[in-house]
This record gives structure tokens, C-alpha cells and sequence, in this order.
């Protein structure tokens, strides 16, 4: 069941009923500019990464600024982004079970889509499938890059099933995975860097080690908002996935950069919205949004003009800010939290409202909200 | 947007696909037919706390067994449990804004509903809600009893608020919210046992200040699952409010107990169903269940069958298991998973998926699911 929208289109922000998920347009539009603009300066490609924001309405705007196509997570994550009128997918990551190959495979009769493999069984078996479906799919090696998560873990490996892929008749070999998901979130520039610098060195390998067995790899992709800085200036990748700078979550904000803003232009766009619920205690106050409002795994939200206090989630429904006699809060008083993790706090709304000065523009469905198979 | 079903009814639970929330329905009926004997011995009500399950199938499977009606957190729930079938529910928890508490007034000309408040502008404006739709509602008045959060800190609060709502035309007293939260996960039974005497001492108080100014108290509810054994032996709460008795989490199992049956004869009934999708690392393999398959708030799942390991949630979409070589899994292996937190574990999921043996029996909606306003 989808809940209800918590807005109008047209109304005021002030009639926002609260927990919500708010993102400013303007804000989240120069977001996307930023990006577009940073990324045409690259001569890279931008395959944003839709596990972000979940829903298609945010796609087709990313599309729309030169994106080549979305990446995706999961099966289920990437049907529903084609239903929203996405053409090209790449699903970053391994499956598999047989019945979601088949999904894959019958996926790819109505838009472009690629997937990751880092193990021989489910490459044969996705072939299975797609010779039953009469289909040609795009096939990436994922290769570990110093994330030390999926893929192969050395360049022969990444040759035996470049091998196996050019071998079947319904796959073809679509190049590299190579994405370094813990670097993003490394705190100093210097590790960031010499954690991309490394994942380089790896990709330059395994592309060398291919071409050595007469196998040109078309594309390597990977990287993120977190490296981006760094991710532009390697040759080694052609396209980038970046996904959070659209909304920027708090956890990016601790990462340090030369300037304050991100190293990169862009700015917090997304909040939650909450409302004060009880000032009973002396010293604290609570308000609406608790750990099924806002993902607790980044730390908590900062609160928006209010940095120097902690917002706590105490419970389910509940969050619970320390406040001092400087701090003058009202119940029925609303407060904007930044959320600490972007990707599972957009996964708890079935809606994005978009507001641009005191109105509600827009109603993004987050269409793919718990498409998590 | 709904999900489809990882199920189907009748199909094996090999066939189930992940990841997937699952419920074991003998242990599941075993949970409940044990708390309903509990009850029914203690001479206390039973309202269990459907922001546990979000089901109204579950919610009417405990009716069945007895309990007199439910709880909810927010009104959005306390809608979709109406909806759902559920004739009895009491909103333990404060709302605020009047566009919220007039749905409550509406709510209640299609079923027995019950609000907690802990200050005076909330209750006013409920009474005119109820004047508007011509309806009476039972309001009770919440009291801190050791939690800190909401609710009024001093019998005299709790008289005045009292007093409020005799003197609305359309309210009625209903008693006494008396919840502690925090208490419910202290790991000792001394330290759960002094709560609860603590929270005793201030129902008592205030249930006497009450009298000595002519006004009766109902109904004293709260209680959970964590404290049960302890709340039973006091005659201070007439209504329990347990949750999580039905499914049992990870978390409830550090508690400790006489016994190491959570005290009380519950077992874990609910499991999260993973594969395993990556095995290229030497020394770990990585599963299909991240952060959005489980919540993280109350720390890493167990593996069934597999205790001795950790499984950590290291981003959206995996979970990584280090194994050393005494442990043998399989790319495509099933794992099932005990989430530390049962509550925001089952809020990312729109079905639950009911195994008798080796067949799936029954898949439930999570029909409140996201209704967190």
C-alpha cells in the first residue's frame, strides 16, 4: 500500500503534514547542473546511481542533463525504473538466483540493460536465460578495487570470465565494474586519494591483462560523489555512477574537502521535516520523526539552523534533542533534519515532496521505495 | 507502490526469494497462545503494540486470542488498522497538529479510538475536532515514569490534565499512558525489576493524587514485552501493551533472563531471508540483505544456525560474513537472519511471509507500512 502524500501540490510549505521527505528544488537543481557541467568539463559519461533516490521522476531529470542511463541495484529496483520510462540500466551488482536471471533477461526485451558478475555460475546461467528470452545483455566483470566486497580479486580471474562472457553466444562483454564504495566516505583528502589512486592502479592492471589476451574492455565504470574530485582526474574510468550529490546527506558532509562545499559545488537539498510533540521535560524536547523516519546507520541528522544540538532517535517514532535555556523551542514547532545516510532514509517514504520557495511544486513517487529483491 | 510478493502461497520456502521477511507460523502461534495464557492468569488486558507488525492479520490473530484491542503510534496506523479490520485502537503516543487530530475525531465514528496527550493546547484542540464531528473520544493522560521523554513529570501536570479533559464536552478520561521504554531492553533483571518498581511508585502517585480530587482512574496501560514478567506482578497497570512477544528480536535476546527463554516462553518466530551472492574474498562471502532489508538501529542480526558469526549490514545491499575455514558456504546459499530490531526491520517491507514446514502458507500485507505520520 502506498500512505498517502503528506502535501498538495500548491499548498503551502507550513501545511506539510510531518514526518516528510522535502527536498528543495532549487538547491537540488543546481545540484544537477553542477554535476552536468562538471562532468561535460570530463569528457566522462554520468550513469547516476538510482538507488539513491528510488524514484523515475529524479532520473528523467538526471537523464535529461546528458546522464546516459541509470544504475540500479536490483531486479526488481531496475523494472521499475524502465516502467518510469528509463531506457538504459546497468544493475551494479551480482545476482544469482535463476528466477531473477530470467527477470534480467526479460527486462532487456524492453530497455537496454547491463549487469555485473564477479562468479562463472550466474554468467552461465544469465546466458541460459537469455538465449530462452532471444535477448543480448551487456556483461561487466566487477572487479575489487580495495572495497573489499564483491568482485574478483586479481586480473586472471577478470580474464576467465571476460573469457566466458565473450564465449556466450546471448552476452557481450561490457568492461569494468570498479567501484571503491568505502573510499566515499573516507574522511581526508589524502586517504581519498590514495584510495582511488590504488583502485587505478588495479583497473590498469586488469585492463592491461585483458588486452594482453586480445580482449578490449568498452567501458569502466564506477566511482562516487565521494571520490568524484579524484574520479575525474584517472583515465581509467569512462563513466561515473555518482548518486548522493543530487540530495547530499550529512555523512558527506563530514567528509573533509579544501573548500566547505563538498570540494564540488553541491549542498544539502533533502531533508526530513518533523514536528515538536512534547516539551514536557526541562531540559529536552521531542519531536516526530524516529528510526522508521530517518536511517540511524550514518549517526543522526543535523538539525537545519540548529547545528550546535543533537537530534537523537531514540525510538521508532521518536526523536529527542538536549536542549539548554538558549534553546527556545515551541510544541507544534517544525524543525528540518538533514538525515545522516541519503539512500535508506529516501527507501522509508513512498514520497518526495518538492518545494521551491514557500510552495509545493511537485509529488515525486519513490516508485522503487522497498525494492529491495 | 506495493511490491510484489517474494512468495507464493503454497510454493516451497526454497523457492522464496530475497530478501524476504519471514515468520515461522508454529513458533509464531506458540508466541501468542503463551502471552494470551499469561494474560489470562495475570486477570490484566492485552492491547499488543501493532507498530511491531503493521499487520492487520496479525493484529486480528491476537484479538482472536483475546487481547481487547490494539495500539498505535500514529494516526496514519491507527487509519489503516481501522481499514484492516481492528475495532479497538488507542493511539499511545501525542499528536500535535489540528489536521491530524481532526482525523483522529473522524476515525472515531468508525471505531473505538483512544489518544494519550501530556499537554493542555493538544487536548483543546482535540475537543473541538470531536465537537466538529460529533464525536467522544477516551482520551488518557501520558505520564513519565522513567522513560524521560513524552509525557507530564509530576502528578500535579497530570491532575490539571485531567481536569482538562473531564471539562471537554466530547472527551473522556481514560486513564493513564504508562510507558518506559528504556527499561524494556535493560540487560538485567534487577535493573528491569527497580524500573518498573520505580514506574509503580509513580502510577501510585499519581493515581492518588487523582482520587484526592475525585476523579477515578480507568484504565493504567503500558508495559511491554522486555518487562513482562515484571509488569505482570504489579496490580498498578490493569492493561499491557507488549509488541514484540509475537516475533521476538535479536535484540530481546540479550536481555537476560532466569532462563533462556526471554523469561517468558517466547521465541523467535521472525527471520530475515538472505543469499549468498558474492564469494570472492577468501576469508568472507556476501549476502543479498543491506541496510535496506534490515534496520540497523539495535546492531547486527544473528545467523540462525550460525551464531559463532557476524553478519554486518556494510551498505545498502550487502551483508558481509567473515568466515574462517571451518565455515562452508555456498554462492546461492540460504541464510537466515535474526534482525536486531523487529520493528523498523518490518517497516521496509510490504509482505510477510507466513512457513508451515516446508510450505509457504500465508503471506500477510504490511499494510501500515511507511505510515510513520
Amino acid at each position: 500500500m502506498m500512505q498517502r502524500p503528506p502535501a498538495e501540490i500548491g499548498m503551502l510549505i507550513d501545511e506539510i503534514d510531518t514526518p516528510a521527505l522535502v527536498v528543495d528544488l532549487d538547491i537540488y537543481e543546481r545540484n544537477l547542473d553542477k554535476m552536468a557541467e562538471l562532468i561535460e568539463k570530463s569528457g566522462k559519461m554520468l550513469r547516476p546511481h538510482a538507488k539513491m533516490h528510488k524514484s523515475p521522476a529524479v532520473a528523467l531529470d538526471q537523464i535529461k542533463r546528458g546522464a546516459v542511463g541509470i544504475c540500479c541495484q536490483k531486479i526488481s529496483e531496475a523494472e521499475i525504473m524502465v516502467e518510469g520510462g528509463i531506457e538504459d540500466v546497468l544493475i551494479t551488482n551480482e545476482i544469482v538466483s535463476r528466477g531473477k536471471l530470467a527477470r534480467v533477461a526479460k527486462l532487456a526485451k524492453k530497455a537496454k540493460v547491463g549487469i555485473c558478475v564477479d562468479n562463472a555460475v550466474a554468467t552461465t546461467t544469465l546466458n541460459e536465460e537469455c538465449v530462452r528470452e532471444n535477448v543480448n545483455i551487456r556483461v561487466l566483470v566487477e572487479i575489487d578495487v580495495g572495497g573489499h566486497r564483491c568482485g574478483v580479486t586479481n586480473p586472471e580471474d577478470a580474464l576467465n570470465l571476460a573469457k566466458i562472457i565473450t564465449a556466450s553466444g546471448n552476452l557481450s562483454f561490457g568492461g569494468l565494474q570498479a567501484y571503491h564504495g568505502s573510499a566515499q566516505h573516507m574522511r581526508t583528502v589524502e586517504e581519498r586519494s590514495n584510495a582511488v589512486n590504488d583502485a587505478a592502479r588495479i583497473v590498469r592492471e586488469t585492463v592491461d591483462r585483458l588486452k594482453s589476451s586480445g580482449i578490449d574492455c568498452p567501458v569502466v565504470t564506477g566511482g562516487g560523489t565521494g571520490t568524484l574530485m579524484h574520479d575525474i582526474g584517472h583515465d581509467e574510468w569512462d563513466e561515473l555512477q555518482c548518486g548522493s550529490y543530487a540530495f547530499m546527506d550529512a555523512d558527506y558532509a563530514k567528509n573533509k574537502f579544501a573548500n566547505d562545499d563538498f570540494g564540488t559545488g553541491f549542498s544539502h537539498s533533502f531533508f526530513v521535516r518533523t514536528m515538536i510533540m512534547s516539551t514536557c521535560q526541562p531540559d529536552m524536547v521531542v519531536a516526530d520523526a524516529g528510526l522508521k523516519a530517518i536511517a540511524s546507520d550514518s549517526g543522526n541528522p543535523t538539525i537545519a539552523g540548529h547545528e550546535h544540538l543533537t537530534y537523537r532517535m531514540t525510538s521508532d517514532e521518536h526523536g529527542c534533542i538536549s536542549i539548554s535555556d538558549q534553546d527556545n523551542f515551541k510544541l507544534g514547532q517544525i524543525l528540518m533534519l538533514v538525515p545522516g545516510h541519503c539512500d535508506p532514509t529516501v527507501n522509508l517514504y513512498d514520497w518526495i515532496v518538492g518545494i521551491r520557495g514557500d510552495k509545493v511544486e511537485t509529488l515525486w513517487p519513490v516508485a522503487a521505495r522497498g525494492a529491495i529483491a
